[in-house]
């Protein structure tokens, strides 16, 4: 068992924001952001609940964070010691990733001798409700010491505030802060146990929304003084059970189960790369956040595209759930798999209301869709860098793509995990009202026989409001499809079922050119036809937006990320491999990897066409995004940062079904692995309709075998 | 008969542009801008040719200026006296729009004493070849003086220049410049005879691209020293007669018989208004201007949106000619309106070209059409203030109403005239082709009976890419029953004739809501429903552009132009009053009037339903559209500005169909006047199937009497 540590010793202001996301934890249940124990709102500090959303005013709705636990800092002396403006001597961060455990050293030397802060805190993977943290300070030299500690409740919001009431107060010797939501009178209550090892005064401090203790003692140079939080988050709409009592819990044994729970989950869930350690590292801390945000024992809940680490995208599920990253959940953990495709389940109604709203037939899923399917993607996504305003964007109305990727997530958990059962608890009528959008979204000339959709905007952003998106009509006819396959087991009404085989034999569906390219819409060959950096040089504001009406890339043949490319991944049995070579090598050129669910669909195109090397810069992307300086941080003048999971979900993609080569064919498992020149070999477990198998690559050999 | 006098004394380099507007005179053939004989292209000098264009390099194809042969300036005791440089004591530019003959009276003080400049000008409307001057040159002081005149070749363009070659030089006592465009060779020659009537000493002199005479003599005070020059302009694709030796003509015999000539046309165009001078003299105003650039004696051309005042709008023929001008001149020359259809009728193969270019049947005539119906138009035509980059739009591929207001014009035409015979001669062929284009626009959604028509542009450019606007709907479907009804004369085959009836039954074509009012297009009414003002207090620059994706305009309910109300007001019969009103109250005050094209409709409506009020203000915007200072010059960062012909063409409209009430009743022509309040009466002349009638209105009586 490997050991994976993130490290960072260098304290720059600028990467407040980016460790916040790398050293993220979290339980699924919410998470924590990187940041010091002593850091606020300023720093970004939060602690983000996972489907729970307020709308404040005429903002955007967004996710709650809650009152932090964790909040503590030191005075010496009467002295503040906090980063960042008392300067340390040293300092180191890190993230044990196979643990999620945080902890941070810093030494701060003063004219008296020097201080030293330890603290070690988690997500508690075991008990979700709970968070726990051991803070040691100690000084080589006699001082007055004062920790102050609480549950800071004046929380980081992008669009807040969201307590509109707290309520603040101790009781049976815990501390406790809640918040009532404005919009639906949701209450998030954060308590917490402080336990000292040493004699100390304590007194209490209360504001409107936070309650801190003072903790004062006498220090001893050499000694050791340990404060043990122990936190417990719950809220009025919980559906699994809360922790217990909390001043009954110590860190010690906190720290025990929780490793042994992550210890079960890397059983499953490792993968050994042989001979690219940085390739292993970065996958596995990939899987770490997909782990840490996984919704385990919860029903129906699913991932927003940000993860946990904040409210960026409103804290929102985006298609990146069934596209992106189900796959891995799929694979290790099949109840998690289902609990995303739950939550689906369970916001068909918000979708109808969406398809009602467009004046089309069934189910529009949410863009980004928050508690019962609310579509929190607002008409303006954008600020216009050069005037301040907002900018009329479609992906709320046009990105038609989103339902299909639903059913397209439902039949690959389908066709892996073997459960059908799901069809009759609601999911065979999610598929059918998705196959009835896409009906409502045909029209065709008056003359003509095909079907065409008009007016969409593909996975690839750039380009807007355009017809015939070769993506979309694909996923369309695939929606037909799935449900008259399906319907052999679930009869469909008549008439339905002539429609759909009318949909799905006139659609129209985008062939290769003479050369063998598929035109990504209709048009876009006609488009200037200059490369990535040409459209780069053009930008006048490094942030400006390149899609849209006006953006750089807009009338120019360069697109933001895999479209048709995603589409021979998806649909690889459809076409031949120097069809698919060619498109990835026309397309790839022009791809600005501006999303971080491009490059893992380059990678995967480029194993399924066996060039592994031409897929290895692609997955090392994937695999990278959250450990990588200077990600995509803006839309416009929108902050857009935060982890990606989808990301993760797409490295670990690449790396199971690219590399390893594991795909179903016939029913059955099957391993044509295609590594790159520098693996030797892989060996990593994964669940298949109910089975765990292990599979064992050495060079271009692979082995699955049952456990 | 009035006299009809514009007088500007004031010398205001701000306002240079416009006055070359106004002031202009033309005779069809050419116009000549209303600047000074002094001036060169630094002034926007031009002598603008009709129906010849060349395009330069990349840039946009444009009308080409003519060398220009009025140029002349004096030097006193070697000192150069000229506007706008040399400060005068005194100085009157006039123009004399009946007869449309411009002058300018100078005076400069000098130390010695005073200099006087006198010259008269027109365009020849009896010889159309032809430009007569007559130059005065007075001082109160004996001097040495010196005139130079000549031609001047260095011309103003906007995407010039257009003469790759020039040729320069004198035969048999007159002066030439001939220049030859770049892309099709065409030639331009401007000849001049100069001729004096005092001894003076000539030289010549010649550079690339002009020639002048400088006439040395001592002046004497108190003698008149008179020039005369005749000049001719002639190009290599003139389709009608040359003007004979420009060395027999003298000024006034020219003037003479160019007098005798307007009278005749103001004999039947001239509209008295009893109780109104200003409007009087505004409408006669329009009415000059339309006299000006009337293709009189030409064979298949048209007028551009700027009538002949220069490149703006790429000296190109819009929709503006079928729908606000030929109205004018079916009911006062009717060989005229034939001249300008005949020239759609010849540029039906480049409407077939556009069409084939977008995958369309049929004839999509070009937006901004030159000659052959080459489209002018680029797909940018908007400069944004903001980054000083073309903007997208989508004039030239979405307008798709321009062929069906061509068909109107025609039908308008064939009405008023009863010269059915042009249908044998290539309209019908043309009004087929315009039917075919609208068929191939239907779409159809899936499970609908009804035709739509999505992604266009309609005559309300500030919303682009809309579906199912109302009035380009049912101007398709007026296109459809055009045909079907002529098809009793001009047989139809079957198939072609049920595709037509089809298409004229299922069409969409809005109704009025709950409320009365009929939405511009689908999804207006839920458009931000704001007042004109408070867009306009949006602006950041004065100049920004208030359509686009992100225009101020352009996500709310306030609109260009007329969109609703002119397909209220050109299918009037369709509708009740209360309609028409509610309509008219809903739109109004939605309206910028940002195109010259739009009050003039609301003018009309609002007769329609017996506001004559309410007309009366909006029929004055459209009269007085070019003798107003501070019109709409910029779109984006292009210059816009020059005579607005459609608008003089919709005062005339107005004024006849609106006020006067003069419209056709069962193939008859009524008289129900409408004037307003402080109108005491009309009367004007005009002509219908063949015979002239008298039109006299007194109070809210109007006889119309044959001639």
């Amino acid at each position: 068992m490997m050991e994976f540590i993130l490290t960072e010793s260098e304290l720059n202001e600028d990467n407040t924001a980016w460790n916040g996301n790398r050293f993220l934890m979290g339980n699924g249940y919410f998470g924590i952001r990187g940041t010091l124990e002593e850091y606020t709102k300023k720093q970004m500090c939060a602690v983000n609940m996972a489907g729970i959303y307020d709308k404040m005013g005429n903002s955007w709705r967004e996710s709650v964070n809650a009152p932090n636990p964790l909040y503590t800092y030191i005075k010496v002396n009467g002295k503040i010691y906090a980063l960042p403006d008392e300067k340390p001597k040293f300092h180191q961060q890190e993230l044990d990733f196979r643990y999620g455990i945080h902890s941070r050293v810093t030494h701060w030397q003063t004219e008296h001798g020097n201080i030293t802060v330890v603290c070690e805190r988690f997500a508690s993977i075991a008990r979700q409700h709970n968070i726990a943290m051991k803070y040691t300070f100690s000084v080589d030299f006699d001082c007055e010491a004062e920790i102050i500690t609480g549950i800071d409740g004046d929380v980081w919001d992008i669009n807040g505030p969201h307590f509109v009431k707290m309520k603040i107060g101790s009781k049976d010797g815990a501390d406790y802060v809640t918040g009532m939501t404005g919009e639906k009178n949701i209450s998030v209550t954060v308590k917490e146990y402080i336990r000292t090892d040493f004699q100390a005064e304590q007194t209490n401090q209360n504001t409107d929304k936070s309650i801190f203790r003072h903790i004062k003692f006498s220090a001893k140079a050499e000694k050791e003084y340990i404060i043990e939080k122990i936190a417990e988050i719950t809220t009025s709409v919980d559906d699994f059970g809360t922790s217990g009592s909390i001043d009954e819990l110590n860190y010690s044994d906190l720290v025990a189960e929780h490793k042994v729970e992550w210890d079960k989950i890397w059983d499953i869930s490792e993968i050994h790369i042989d001979g690219d350690d940085e390739a292993e590292y970065s996958l596995n801390y990939s899987i770490y956040h997909l782990n840490c945000i996984a919704p385990r024992n919860m029903k129906g809940k699913s991932i927003p595209a940000r993860g946990l680490s904040g409210q960026v995208y409103k804290g929102a599920v985006f298609w990146d759930t069934e596209m992106f990253m189900i796959d891995y959940y799929i694979h290790t953990a099949p109840e998690v798999a289902k609990t995303l495709l739950q939550y689906r389940i369970d916001t068909l109604s918000g979708a109808k209301i969406k398809a009602k709203e467009y004046g089309l037939d069934g189910a529009y899923y949410a863009w980004e869709s928050q508690e019962g399917g609310y579509e929190g993607c607002s008409d303006y996504n954008v600020t216009d860098v050069f005037t301040n305003r907002p900018m009329r964007t479609y992906f709320r109305d046009k990105q038609y793509h989103v339902s299909a990727a639903i059913v397209y997530g439902l039949m690959k958990y389908i066709n892996a995990s073997g459960d059908y059962d799901i069809l009759n608890n609601g999911a065979m009528e999610m598929v059918i009202e998705c196959a009835k959008f896409y009906r409502s979204l045909l029209i065709r000339k008056a003359d003509s026989s095909l079907y065409e959709i008009h007016d969409v905007v593909g996975p690839d952003e750039y380009h807007e409001r355009v017809n015939n998106n070769a993506y979309t009509n694909r996923m369309a006819k695939f929606v037909f499809d799935t449900v008259l396959e399906l319907s052999d087991k679930y009869p469909l009404d008549n008439k339905l079922k002539e429609m759909l085989q009318d949909s799905s034999k006139n659609i129209l569906i985008k062939k290769p050119n003479e050369n063998g390219v598929i035109e990504q819409f209709d048009g876009y060959f006609k488009l200037e036809d200059v490369s990535v950096e040409t459209v780069r040089s053009r930008l006048i504001n490094p942030k400006e937006y390149w899609g849209g009406a006006y953006g750089v890339a807009s009338n120019t043949q360069v697109i933001k990320q895999a479209d048709i490319v995603a589409m021979l991944s998806m649909f690889k049995n459809d076409y031949t491999k120097d069809i698919m070579e060619t498109n990835l090598k026309y397309y790839e050129p022009r791809t600005e990897h501006g999303s971080s669910l491009s490059a893992c669909m380059y990678s995967l195109l480029a194993c399924y066409t066996n060039n592994p090397e031409i897929a290895y810069p692609m997955f090392m992307k994937s695999a990278k995004t959250d450990l990588t300086k200077g990600g995509k941080e803006w839309l416009g003048l929108i902050y857009i940062g935060g982890t990606h999971p989808a990301s993760a979900g797409g490295a670990w993609i690449a790396a199971v079904k690219g590399f390893a080569g594991i795909n179903e064919e016939h029913g059955q498992l099957v391993c044509r692995p295609n590594l790159p020149e520098k693996w030797n070999g892989m060996n990593f477990k994964l669940i298949y309709k109910g089975k765990w198998y292990s599979v064992e690559i050495k060079d271009d050999k692979g082995t699955i075998s049952m456990i």
